[in-house]
């Protein structure tokens, strides 16, 4: 399989597969479309519109050649060709409210996404602080965020392990670009959600994906909206 | 099975998993939160708030008391409860390429939506033409539109169904509030696509909705951005 991914430090949408693929140690090909712009005729765009029409990253391409795009379908594709990994709930329940929680992030917390874009390598605590003041719907992303991760966390079996159906599986890797922004910007959680979000950051597929974001060392300053320079 | 969903008439979001449950026969009664407002102490959001914390509609509950909420998460609940019916194509990689689609629209098409509210009652064909000629985002939504439907449309097998993938599923009941805008903004669109939309529009499970709508006669300031009155 060949994943086609953005720059690591800012594409919050190739880190899902990615880190999902990675964690579950399955082998894949990374193809890193650099992010020039998005404008028609970028290399980004000509490069992935030669792929896939919607010119979005993540992008997978199967060893067969078939394409499939956006996020969620590649989550749903992967589960159903590795139906012996756990990657979503196996109990029918428990999977149905883990696409509740994907499907929830897959279309909202817009003000979140827009005023904290993602970005690894950056510490802006005070800029955290600002945002949360100065904007009412980057605090009600927050707590509808805070909200759903306790209630997961509160309905796990005891002796589950950490994450938010106990074990890793794709809606911990969907909310794993949020704990990169809780990061960036030290927006605070309550204790049982900072553990898991420390559990999300040490997971294996994790790392390796902060460790190659960190190695970038690429300024893209379009995904900048709070510096000039690193 | 409940589905709870909000003013026919404007709630895209509501529109699609009734219109599948109605297509395909599948007995539900349906909960109608009148839009008063979005503000916490609307009567909306403290009925809804009771049921779904995300506090949005569509929110199915199942006859046991299961919450399922968002539109996708639904439709795929509805399809691993009723594993006989089509509601995914059946094949994977159609299926596939089917959730592509509708993640796709989960969380796209974001200049069409906000410019082009749904409003199945309007005929704002002026609206429309003025949108399409100022707004370069609108414009791209739709040509994106037109080329996705036109590449599902073209990849159908020899006489198959008129839907995307030959007979009505997921994918046609996550673009059948596009199909409304389509119509009440009057946007243009080529044949192929347009027979397409007319037999959308023509599935009982759409007239059904439709009709319900036309009869709602409940005018919601807040998501009449181009008129004061009907
Ligand atoms: N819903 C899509 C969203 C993907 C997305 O927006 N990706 C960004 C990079 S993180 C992108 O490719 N943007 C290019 C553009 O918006 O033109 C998915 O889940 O794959
Ligand atoms: N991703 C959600 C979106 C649902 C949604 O935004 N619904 C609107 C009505 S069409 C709503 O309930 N809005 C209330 C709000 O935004 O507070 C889904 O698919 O169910």
């Amino acid at each position: 399989m060949k994943l086609y991914i953005g720059n690591k430090n800012y594409s919050s949408w190739s880190m899902r597969p990615w880190v999902l693929l990675r964690q579950f140690g399955l082998p894949f090909e990374e193809v890193k479309l650099r992010f020039d712009s998005f404008s028609a005729d970028s290399q980004f765009k000509t490069r992935l519109t030669g792929i896939a029409r919607a010119g979005k990253v993540p992008v997978l391409v199967d060893d067969d050649g078939f394409v499939v795009w956006d996020t969620l379908a590649i989550a749903e594709y992967l589960a159903e060709k590795f139906p012996a990994l756990p990657l979503w709930p196996t109990d029918p329940k428990q999977r149905a409210r883990a696409r509740s929680y994907c499907a929830e992030m897959h279309s909202g917390f817009g003000a979140l996404r827009s005023h904290c874009g993602m970005n690894i390598e950056a510490s802006l605590p005070e800029v955290g602080a600002k945002v949360l003041a100065e904007q009412p719907g980057v605090r009600a992303d927050l707590d509808r965020l805070v909200e759903l991760w306790s209630e997961a966390l509160a309905a796990r079996a005891p002796g589950a392990g950490p994450f938010l159906f106990g074990t890793f599986g794709i809606v911990d890797a969907y909310f794993a670009p949020v704990v990169a922004r809780l990061r960036s910007y030290a927006l605070p959680v309550p204790p049982a959600v900072q553990a898991w979000a420390d559990a999300v950051w040490a997971a294996p597929g994790v790392t390796a994906w902060v460790a190659d974001a960190l190695a970038e060392q690429d300024f893209i300053a379009f995904e900048e909206p709070y510096r000039t320079q690193r």
